[in-house]
């Protein structure tokens, strides 16, 4: 039996999260191991596990992958969820790119000044409602199906998905202008993979608090 | 005959220099629409040509590919520069999205307050020699091919002869402790497609110069 991946990364979302959320919606069970000070990081370095001094990594099939779109490429690739031929895999890719565009200033945001954090949620939100929401919209409206691409779940979906409900903590009617998207994020809440990973006790992690963030900080601050 | 790729970006490096790089190394032949106006950039946004507003974008096989990441993807897989299988595929994209990570910094360069340019300088120089070169080094050094991965060119190898050369324009000795790179960087720039990349007259884009940052501002400064 092949051994369950192994996930290095601090306990909270940051880059790692878009990674548990693609294995939760494929169905693979993994472990975790929580990055909690510098010294296991720099362990993690000097027994050259990170292939770029860096975390995320992901233990799997004898790698260790590093990159967080690396790591997402290769599990979608493993998976079936990059689509059944390169035009497909090819709107996959730029859907994700556009939408790992927007959820980048989520990941930040915990980690800006206090006076900063409020007007960044403001121009989230916009980015949102005017570059990104309209475009998806479009496409769900465009051709009726329950997916982004090629009527199954691909990595668009679930990277979409993980972004629109981290949107909605802070902002709970940024859908409201968009009736096939909410749609969509419901009906997506309810596969059964997903569905789990969005019940207590999976291993999804809460906003960031003021724990991670510090935690973060001890860890990569030099 | 297909119709060659088009490209629409600013008359300068940025984000699409790697996409002509791709191109230029798979031995495709493509034309350019240089933005030069605000108004440019608000009539391809109009028409729908832009899917998230932004450039770099490529007209290509009937497509109007969007984010550089996408882009180069595509380039790659129709010309066989991502491996054959996916093991060589997963070690292309990380060893591109670490390199992607140091050529971001030369990118945003020309963008820095004149004060904070030289102490980036510094910093790219430590990160490109700390942490990028050694990791491939080792690697040329590990299995004596010419290429990174499975002994042929790949979208890793165009992407990283990219960056060295655009380190060694501002930091002539930046590979001195990297004999195997010195020897790859040589030897990538004699594939004849390459070569002739190289040579004057050819797409390829000078280094960014003032009025390269100005037409920039102009274009893109809300």
């Amino acid at each position: 039996m092949a051994a369950r991946p192994k996930l290095h990364y601090p306990n909270g979302r940051g880059r790692m999260e878009s990674v548990r959320w693609v294995l939760a919606a494929a169905g693979v069970e993994f472990d975790e191991e929580f990055l909690e000070t510098k010294e296991q990081l720099y362990k993690l370095q000097d027994g050259n596990h990170l292939l770029f001094q860096q975390v995320p990594m992901v233990e799997i099939d004898g790698m260790k992958l590093v990159q967080t779109r690396s790591i997402l490429h290769y599990i979608a690739d493993k998976h079936n969820l990059f689509g059944k031929n390169l035009k497909e895999r090819t709107l996959i890719d730029m859907y994700v790119e556009g939408t790992l565009d927007l959820l980048e200033l989520l990941i930040m945001h915990p980690f800006l000044k206090p006076d900063d954090q409020q007007k960044e949620v403001v121009n989230m939100a916009q980015k949102a409602i005017i570059r990104y929401f309209p475009v998806f919209e479009k496409i769900l409206r465009g051709h009726g199906q329950s997916f982004l691409v090629g009527n199954q779940l691909s990595l668009a979906d679930v990277i979409l998905l993980q972004t629109i409900l981290a949107l909605e903590e802070k902002i709970p009617n940024i859908l409201s202008a968009f009736p096939f998207l909410q749609e969509y994020t419901v009906k997506l809440s309810n596969i059964p993979t997903i569905k789990r990973f969005l019940e207590p006790g999976s291993k999804k992690k809460p906003p960031p608090d003021e724990i991670y963030v510090r935690t973060v900080y001890n860890i990569f601050r030099p």
